[in-house]
């Protein structure tokens, strides 16, 4: 598998998603602020990817420091946190990453030249940690919810939560992946995703990539096929998880779990970790990213498809409540959405 | 409002759909097979007016009849209201518009070629009755409708079942149309409806065309949209109704249903009683249309947005059944799913 995002010759090099299926091709970012726009115009997207890819930055803005004075360098590094931090609103991943990072360099010395290279050596070292420990907890993810997939299971995703939304492996296409490994003869069926397509793009390429049947559909198709019992369980990522066990994921996760409900068909969220954010009591406190109306109104092309001037509502993502969650896949475990609080305190940042 | 489709100067004159809402074209068929073609590439759909369209196709090709030999005529006839016929599976309103046009010619003779012009004539007097009822029928499904639409009211539709899927004003754009008329405050919020995105595309246009509030909204973010309280209620359109209720409609308005009925919001079906199917007992009895996978896999522009080669699933039309459904808005009132057997009988065509 290609990889999402990499640290080569003190670059971070980012596969650019918005050119695929059809081509792929890398972003080659010298300067932080190219990784924070990689991240704005969703180059990378996905809640673990994003928190990889913003720890790299961090890193690689600390490189760039070019003052002559090593006193400069903590208010320095506090805007390039900033930048980054102010990429997206929703995925908490990208909070939890800034916050390590920071967390490297409190308490840090940055009195001489020496100590800001122990710090630039310390934050490259912390950024590959987190994109190895993503990579590892994935794995555990997969494991653990592998044993939720039967063999001939047919397993309904939605949006990308797969190998490209991670640093590797991917979280929901993770648990797919697990059970494909254990020779279990699945098929996933793809959610198109509009209006950025993450389904049809980068979900079936990627599943295609590693020969594991899948099938694309329109959104609008996934009720139709519940109906016609042709789904087994649902299994979809997190943007960010709320204290209750609240979901906020890309857009029309919300009718996929109501859906799945009235169906009486299992709906699992895979995340990691550092996707749950106890700080934040439920769905309610969990802030939406709105996005451009052109997103809706244009297709990839460009072309118009819709009148002009036309008003549009364009959230990024929905809120799932914990009541609809038959598990959360985490590297820890599958644990019930209502039992958060007995498995993650609220310090866990 | 510019007429979906026309008999011009001898010939079926039909807004191409295709084309909008960038550009307002027209196609000029002077041979029933263009007619047929037209209903087959979508450049007219919606299920009354594929009706209206069929009759006025069967009225074209009698004019066709170029044989030397009158006694051909009623083979003749039966060939191009077969090949009308075979266009499009699902829409009920295609076989009830054939129906009666091959009745107008029943019983007459044609043993001369004067005879043959009486039922040219007859036949174009009949499709051109059928359009006028079409409209007619509209306006009623907007009064009984309008009743159930309350000043300040937000309504969801699906796909656009409007004036251009009729002969003009709509069915449920229709009963969004009688109630703006009455002065009634309301907002419509549009689902694009992938894979053709005839809500961007037609529902949008028309909309704003007649300055009645829209908002475009992908699919997927109808069930968010309800979480947050802002829909009163759903009007949605028909392509054929069964003998208990069942509707199919395009693909994802099960979906809508679902969504609604989890949201204790009211779900209506707006349909002329040419849309209702007594011969047909229930949904499992309707034929739904497969379409290309290249809807899905390709964009308007050709852009490929999709792996080559990945499977697809593109059913063009969904089942709702009787249950999910709080009225059917007819030309004769608002009639309960389950109660239509006490006001239409099963010879009706």
């Amino acid at each position: 598998m290609i990889p999402t995002v990499a640290w080569k010759n003190n670059h971070v090099v980012i596969l650019d998603q918005r050119a695929l299926p059809g081509e792929v091709r890398f972003l080659d970012c010298a300067m932080y602020q190219e990784v924070a726009e990689a991240i704005r115009n969703l180059s990378v997207r996905g809640a673990p990817a994003i928190g990889v890819t913003a720890a790299l930055g961090i890193a690689l803005g600390a490189r760039q420091y070019a003052e002559t004075h090593p006193e400069g360098f903590p208010v320095y590094m506090e805007d390039v946190c900033r930048t980054l931090a102010a990429t997206r609103p929703t995925a908490v991943n990208l909070f939890w990453a800034v916050e390590r990072m920071t967390r490297v360099m409190a308490g840090v010395s940055t009195s001489s030249f020496q100590s800001i290279q122990e710090i630039q050596k310390r934050l490259q070292e912390e950024a590959l940690a987190i994109l190895e420990e993503d990579l590892r907890v994935n794995r555990a993810i997969g494991r653990f919810g592998a044993t939720i997939i039967h063999d001939r299971d047919q397993i309904l995703t939605h949006c990308n939560a797969g190998a490209l939304a991670t640093a590797g492996y991917g979280t929901a296409l993770g648990v797919v992946r697990s059970a494909w490994e254990q020779g279990k003869q699945i098929r996933v069926f793809a959610d198109e995703t509009r209006p950025v397509l993450q389904g049809a793009r980068l979900t079936a390429w990627e599943l295609q990539q590693d020969g594991i049947p899948v099938t694309l559909i329109t959104d609008n198709a996934a009720g139709a096929l519940m109906r016609q019992g042709r789904i087994h369980c649902c299994v979809v990522g997190a943007d960010r998880i709320a204290a209750n066990g609240d979901v906020a994921n890309k857009i029309g996760t919300y009718s996929v779990a109501v859906l799945a409900h009235a169906h009486g068909i299992p709906f699992y969220v895979a995340a990691p970790s550092s996707t749950i954010d106890m700080e934040t009591a439920d769905g309610n406190g969990i802030p939406i990213e709105e996005r451009n109306s052109a997103e809706v109104t244009c297709l990839h092309s460009g072309r118009v498809i819709a009148p002009q001037g036309v008003e549009v509502w364009n959230p990024a993502f929905d809120v799932t409540p914990a009541d609809l969650i038959a598990g959360i896949i985490t590297e820890r475990g599958i644990i019930a959405p209502h039992a958060l609080s007995e498995h993650f305190s609220s310090t866990s940042f």
